[in-house]
């Protein structure tokens, strides 16, 4: 299945909503309309068939993959029964974030990029990233949608994509084995983890991670497909700027699996439903790597076989905001 | 004010609930119930009361601060009104997190520390720590409250604590200036930033900054002082383990204000209510600075002047989860 978040305008502004997504359709569907039909054509009063589509179906999908199982069988039945009756046509869709992760992690976990970053700077691979699959943690105040506009901060002429898969979590779990950890993914989504290059650079020399460099926007979306659609071996991954491929890789040159990847991130910690883990750039899946630099105003088409297109325009600088006044040496 | 988290049992299991703590007196105020009691009074039916009550004062402390000016209004009629009746003994209390932050940010704003940490190194301090207030970003997932017991994972042998400052923001911004940022500030708690020094060592080398090394625990608490109640520039800091002062700072040691820290934060960012940033380690403020490590079973007291003491004991040693297999060189 495939499912996304939307924007719908309500009687009190904008109410976020769960789809399920039917591309070769053209439709998605409003599982909360679907789910509120369902009940009253068995006997409920309209009341309750609100009251109960909407603790099943909330706005976050955070909240509804907290429901377990049961959250994906009541989508399924819903969109069986009156999945035609709460249909959307997909053109013209406000799309949000396909999750509102409580943690966003973001890895390195193609093999291929790392090589392509650490020859730039003249060195090897880093002897640690053999033995960890290390990752920095992203921020989710700048979390956008499919189609949503990609601010540009003031700080920043140098820009850049980065393509990557999001793996969302899909229960609880803490010192998992790999063998284990598997279970824990819930689906895939596209990630565009946006980069300002130039203060990226600055920042990280003071060994803290990533931060301004990354934080101001991630897009993820359109929306996420569940594992049981797919095969994590083998998914073709394509960048486009403008319309002209950058990039293209495959999810299977992976170096460290998804499975491992949630395995370390559960070690001495609580790994929690609606968690978002980017896989890292796959190679050559960046401006950086290929000797290119984003615009304002470019669109950025993220493509992933059995997921979709993410599809993002950069915004025109931002002029506000001040560098801050330089301590005193 | 002093506002807090606890749990209290409900009949569908642990509920989180806000507090208004009155050290002095040795109570804390159940805010809903008195908010409840005080509608009631006013001739609202108790399913009217509970229910207002309940959206004014929510179990998460950043729902309640997005409520504006209108929170701590409602408050401080709360405990005025109906405090006596809504009162509860401040021994026994079972403390949460003093907040459940959309983004944690931990950031290096006391020289004394990076040129502590430098030192080890036999470096000086970096010149772009004189030009970025740099931070990194913290997990929510393994927040702690006070008495709350710190999870020592299975991967170190080295662990330590850090004694700072939590800045809790109080409304929306984004690339506030120095001079508007402070306005943002709704109340200060204490940070224990616990550190893996050895797995942080390693990861720390791989330039994403901490992961492993800090994410297992960061306790916050015990409650948030607000920010009418505080003098920033002269908050005495203190950490005791089993009772012994290993630590003593203060506040206005800090090289860059909780206003520019602010500011940085929102520079082409979304800063949100609710959010947490750490203002990093006071000088001398951890044993990584005085040569002195933590062992399991260890008590870590930070006591910040105007605030209150933060208490926690290190649980003993995981022996679950499994450390990755290293990829073939």
């Amino acid at each position: 299945m495939k499912l996304g978040r939307i924007s719908r305008d309500g009687i009190d502004g904008p109410e976020a909503r769960l789809v399920a997504v039917l591309p070769e359709q053209g439709r998605a569907v409003d599982l909360r309309t679907a789910e509120r039909l369902r009940l009253v054509g068995r006997g409920a009063t309209p009341e309750a068939g609100t009251r109960l589509a909407a603790a099943t179906f909330p706005g976050s999908m955070t909240s509804a993959i907290g429901a377990g199982p049961a959250f994906l069988e009541a989508a399924h039945e819903a969109l069986t029964r009156c999945g035609d009756d709460a249909s959307l046509d997909l053109e013209g869709l406000t799309w949000l974030p396909a999750v509102d992760p409580p943690v966003m992690r973001d890895c390195m976990a193609f093999k291929e990029h790392l090589t392509n970053a650490a020859a730039r700077l003249g060195q090897e691979v880093h002897p640690i990233a053999y033995e960890l699959p290390a990752y920095y943690k992203a921020s989710q105040s700048s979390l956008i949608g499919h189609e949503q506009v990609v601010p540009w901060p003031a700080y920043t002429n140098w820009m850049d994509y980065e393509l990557e898969l999001g793996f969302v979590i899909g229960r609880a779990g803490r010192n998992l084995t790999p063998e284990q950890a598997g279970a824990h993914l819930f689906g895939v989504t596209i990630y565009n983890d946006f980069s300002a290059r130039d203060i990226q650079g600055r920042e990280m020399q003071l060994n803290l991670g990533p931060a301004k460099g990354k934080d101001f926007a991630t897009a993820v979306g359109p929306w996420i497909t569940t594992v049981d659609e797919l095969d994590l071996a083998d998914l073709d991954m394509r960048a486009r700027v403008n319309g002209e491929e950058w990039s293209h890789g495959n999810a299977g040159s992976i170096w460290w699996s998804p499975a491992e990847l949630i395995a370390y991130v559960s070690w001495g910690e609580n790994l929690q439903p609606g968690d978002l883990i980017g896989s890292g750039t796959v190679g050559r899946g960046c401006g950086l790597e290929l000797g290119r630099r984003l615009q304002p105003g470019d669109v950025v088409e993220l493509e992933v076989a059995g997921i979709g297109v993410l599809r993002n325009r950069l915004a025109q600088p931002e002029r506000e905001g001040r560098e801050p006044t330089p301590r005193p040496r």
